[in-house]
């Protein structure tokens, strides 16, 4: 199983990240060896999905330790103000602050304790990927047909994934599920992320269209649905990518089971419920266009929420790296 | 209220026609005064919507009339091998014959009998969609936001739509709804031309991607859905644009009333329900790409239906030229 490893260090120790925003058209892998140009590659979603997010920040913090105790500062400083509302790089940053504090009091080199804790970091999240693709691989029926959204695979995180992990860690084993992607309009993660990196993988894939996910629940063959979260609310509703909602009417009204994939950091104790969850609103222009070819006239007005909820009743059962529960009982999975 | 013309006469007596191909970055019109130019515009789908595909052959058959009974009855042929599945092209191509028999045994001249019941049949359609929109308009609510998919409007008719009918009813009547409309991917009719139909008439709309269409029920501001159909089964099953069945589960989970507006000829009585219903399967590269823009990497397979099945359940009632009925009672529709 050939995975492609959107990030990485190179001999010569600075940053390989594979440009996301190129893909599926061009496989380019970047060299960066600044902090400014990490900071660059996150603002310009070169690098994205929340997980990979967190590691690249932290891996473009250990590129500021050979500087100094300045430097690193200065590092948290510029890579935390790329995205303000990923959680993930907030968590990691912090995390290689701290690190470099307790170096300095322990009169540590810095350089490479701060490569060492990116290194961790990295790891740990490989590891929660392996938890949930081992926890969620029983729930996929042998030779089953699945269905996802949007990407939630290998380019979203330091490993296998979570919505895709235990397809990859069913495909390992030579059980290989097949999945139905949608293209996930209005970014397409499904046809441009997705679809290549299962395709790349062996995984044989089917992409559809949004509106087609319900004739394709009808037609039987979808055995359940496998799809991340970007946030779960305490009462276990879900907020993931737009058209997450849909697809778990859809599942619904056919009898297909909906898991939701996640990190434990992904629920959210403090937000009681899914209407509580603020949902971003991004620009027309996604919708009325893609790369820059119109498909709708000037000055069409257009509604680009980023973001559904899905109603913990749609949802199946919740698996992340702490176990598989019904979304009622989430607060069985925090501390 | 300005509406485009997507078809017409010009002075010398040639078809003027709107490239829909071209829509929205460019409003061309063809001016066609040959038989085989108009059935390279139906093939071409540069002139599409199953009643303005069936003008657009009647108005190609007339062109052939100067040239005496021999020639019509090529053009009839020529016509008729364009798009072998439009019911709509075939009645009216064996309509345009019938009239060029009759025409023959009377002595009448051929040419202005042709023209003549070209002009007939396209009346008859904008008579028809006027129909359609007087008995749909009263149930949209005053100022109401009304959802629709796909394309059933001026550009697929020969008068002002099917499913948009009602609303140039209404807007005509200062009472106009504002619309939020679908793309509806793969060939994007939704943004390329119900969203550039509506502005035009200075309706007020909003695009959104199609898996926003649940998110949009949800937020509560949509009185109704308003549809177009290809066919309606024997039951009450409606068979209509990819999307309209994911939009049919979403608008009955948020109590959004869903009208399905269509010609009386679309009901198909020799049809028992929607699983007896032919759904075409199209290529890959629509689904993969975005006008002409590769989306999915080379070799990734897709699944592309054109169309859907919407079960009699999901519909709150079925408006033709004929009335108003709930899906079980059309039969009180036919003759």
């Amino acid at each position: 199983m050939q995975l492609p490893n959107p990030i990485g260090w190179t001999p010569a120790g600075a940053i390989r990240l594979l440009d996301q925003t190129l893909l599926p058209g061009e496989e380019r892998y970047l060299e960066l060896d600044s902090v400014e140009s990490v900071a660059e590659a996150i603002r310009s979603l070169r690098v994205r999905g929340a997980p990979l997010i967190g590691i690249a920040a932290a891996m473009g913090v250990a590129l500021a330790g050979p500087g100094g105790a300045e430097r690193v500062r200065a590092a948290v400083v510029t890579l935390g103000a790329t995205r303000p509302t990923a959680v993930n790089l907030h968590w990691a940053l912090r995390r290689m602050e701290r690190r470099a504090e307790r170096a300095a009091m322990l009169g540590e080199e810095l350089a490479p304790a701060l490569r060492a804790e990116a290194q961790a970091i990295w790891d740990e999240d490989r590891a929660m990927c392996e938890r949930i693709g081992a926890l969620g691989a029983p729930l996929v029926p042998a030779g089953a047909t699945v269905a996802t959204i949007c990407n939630a695979g290998v380019l979203a995180t330091g490993g296998i994934g979570t919505a895709l992990a235990p397809i990859y860690h069913l495909h390992r084993a030579g059980r290989g599920p097949r999945v139905v992607v949608p293209e996930t309009r209005p970014l397409l993660q499904g046809s441009r992320l997705t679809a290549w990196e299962l395709s790349r993988a062996g995984v044989e894939c089917t992409l559809i269209a949004d509106g087609m996910i319900a004739s394709r629940f009808r037609l039987g063959d979808v055995a359940c649905a496998l799809v991340g979260a970007d946030r779960i609310a305490a009462n276990g509703d879900v907020a993931n990518k737009i058209g997450t909602y849909g697809l778990a009417l859809a599942a619904k009204a056919h009898g297909v089971p909906l898991y939701v994939l996640a990190p434990t950091s992904t629920i959210d104790p403090a937000v009681p419920d899914g209407a509580s969850i603020p949902i971003e609103l991004r620009g027309a222009d996604e919708v009325t266009g893609f790369r820059g070819v119109r498909a709708a006239a000037d000055g069409v007005a257009a509604w680009n929420p980023a973001f559904d909820v899905t109603p913990a009743e749609l949802v199946t059962a919740i698996v992340t790296d702490r176990g598989v529960v019904p979304p009622g009982q989430i607060s069985r999975l925090m501390d």
